[in-house]
């Protein structure tokens, strides 16, 4: 386990107005963020600003070498074979509508497939959906097993050589499920489509690399990573970047503009139109440095043995029905007998515990679990024990309160 | 003219690295922060972090309230109709390729035209010879006056039953030449065309009136308006964008997501899936506080006579070719014989002058103008007359060195 008095200190956002500890368990929607991420998009904002890739002044090239290297320490952090690969994004959702509109929108045709699962959150549900109803492509949902992985000998059995694309979750933001993406990486390969991870809840939590997951394209978010909110990252393999068409137009993606004829820069310029997040981007690099200090291989096992305790804890409770995996990686799900999630979550509230409540951005999953909503805990590289004892202590009381 | 000193030690992004007065004349590329902006970004990103829109806590209630609270400042700033014709984007670029991509791919049909200018920034060119390759429209190019206006006289002979949009810059990023936006709206809808004003440099600049300037669609960004990267804004009429379809999909702009049928949210959730740029929006609230506390008229006033005291003093030098009009917004681009203006911005910044040299992305002008590149000098609400001195002696320095 991570020694927590040490990370604690470090995120401002952990206080309650009192100066109270805050038990943040919603760490599975957004991270707090360490104060040398605060402290690199404060200087990034104030004394060391300007814009990039365009000032002939001095420092305009320092802050084009800082968001350069910022997509460097991004692309050593997920292994990915050189930072050309690398395209920042606003966030996960925008990666996978920039591959969605412009992969799909060029290689899909009418009598394609898409294979998503029964899991995905809705970033990696409607995206597909536009495209599919744009191109004419076909969309089918992978089931999961009953503990709420995605199955894999069902979508064995499921790919066709008309599958263009397989997009699934690296980790399910609602039940902590872990993917065995190498498998499905074959399964796709296996009849000709590319692979799409969505690695938001991965991307925090496990330690990623690109050639050993062996998918085409994967999408995180940077706030989620205890970076800040407004930027993402789409990587890609290069060949398939080298081969889209751009997304946006605008400002430093183009080669060359005339009324007469465009052309555009290559990857990964071709995608960032405009003024990219330069702040964001040096303060990513920030939350990736305070991440891989700590070993993103020891925050898996710490956040997933605190979801192991929890899960214990919540079975010894006769009104609790919990959802998902043993093996989860950090988020637990539940539901309570009699007790709405949104009323759960408020009662904790008062007691300074933070859960979320809601469909998580996962309807057609909630459809499948036959809830309306869940109550979800999830853990963070600053969580321990003395959270899972303030949350069982709100459950407790809201049993009593409603029992 | 504002009073300097008051105004400069709130940017702690106009000193070198010695302390010493940097003199930035780079404000149409990007603007300095003021403390306020930075402060504001750090308590959002730490002590008030937390998501919004989803939360069941109460900190996620509060930072929800703060999100909105920036949209509705940003539509009273604009004097917008109700903060649900706000859309919140990654900048201006993003904004206009929404509308190309959302409104345009919806509306616009093979044979219907689009009139741009000829001195249009990149961002407000490419988005639609993108959508005009996808739909089969056609573009036109409005031409300029000799002084490098876009001529609407000229406008006005070449509209055509056939526009559905005219797409312009209300204060040009080159030339500083101001539209008079309303004889354009008229011009657009007397065909029964629409008005894309790229606000950029008039956002930090001018009273902006919505209602006033009778346009139909408005794009500016964060992070030219003091405020931070990552963030724009994009104003439609209330029914444009009621009738538009979303142009990302994911997260927070569903209603309700099924395998089978997906709908949407309102706008302006419609046009914002995913984790929106919190941080950003509490700061770029902290911006338009700050500039309109300030007064726009007054920023307007003060940029625009720094701007016609620099014009006279370059017109005293022979070696200098003045371009744009008289009356420029605060942008004075210029060319010197036999000096290349990369070589003249490089020779300013060992002066700590900070100016632009280049295309400013903004080929199509270059093209007209015949000069590969201009340099460029733009003032911010931070700029005074000690600017001018020190561009004006490190001009007469490259004279000597070149001369």
């Amino acid at each position: 386990m991570l020694r927590q008095p040490d990370v604690r200190g470090d995120f401002p956002g952990l206080l309650t107005p009192d100066g109270a500890p805050w038990h943040y368990l919603d760490t599975a929607a957004t991270a707090h963020k360490p104060q040398a991420v605060i402290d690199a998009m404060s200087h990034a904002l104030g004394r060391d600003y300007a814009t990039v890739h365009r000032g002939v002044y001095a420092r305009s090239a320092r802050m084009t070498l800082g968001f350069e290297a910022a997509r460097r320490r991004v692309a050593e952090f997920i292994r990915a074979r050189s930072a050309s690969e690398i395209v920042f994004v606003r966030g996960a959702t925008e990666a996978i509508n920039l591959v969605a509109a412009s992969w799909g929108g060029s290689v899909l045709q009418a009598g394609d497939r898409i294979m998503l699962s029964m899991l995905e959150h809705h970033s990696n549900i409607v995206p597909w959906q536009m495209i599919a109803e744009r191109t004419g492509a076909h969309i089918d949902v992978c089931p999961l097993t009953e503990d709420g992985r995605i199955d894999l000998d069902a979508l064995e059995t499921m790919l066709t050589p008309q599958h263009r694309l397989v997009a699934l979750a690296h980790v399910s933001n609602v039940l902590g499920s872990v993917l065995d993406a190498r498998r499905a990486a074959d399964l796709a390969h296996g009849v000709g489509a590319k692979l799409l991870l969505d690695g938001c809840q991965a991307a925090p939590r496990m330690v990623l690399d690109m050639a050993a997951l062996d998918c085409d394209f994967y999408a995180f978010s940077g706030h989620k990573l205890y970076g800040p909110t407004g930027i993402g990252v789409l990587w890609a393999r290069e060949e398939l970047l080298d081969a889209m068409p751009p997304y946006q137009g605008g400002g430093a993606m183009i080669d060359r503009v005339s009324f007469a004829r465009t052309t555009y820069a290559p990857p990964p310029q071709r995608f960032e139109a405009g003024t990219p997040m330069i702040a964001e981007a040096i303060a990513l690099h920030a939350a990736v440095d305070y991440v891989a200090a700590l070993g993103p291989d020891k925050l898996f096992a710490h956040e997933a043995a605190l979801a192991s305790q929890l899960r214990d804890q919540l079975r010894g409770l006769n009104s609790v029905r919990l959802l998902g995996p043993e093996d989860s990686a950090g988020i637990v799900s539940f539901v309570m007998e009699g007790v709405h999630p949104h009323d759960l979550g408020t009662i904790l509230d008062e007691e300074n515990v933070a859960i979320r409540a809601g469909h998580h951005c996962a309807q057609p999953l909630m459809e499948h679990l036959g809830v309306p909503a869940t109550a979800r805990a999830s853990f963070g590289l600053y969580s321990d024990e003395s959270d899972i004892t303030a949350l069982m202590r709100g459950i407790e009381r809201t049993q009593r309160i409603f029992g």
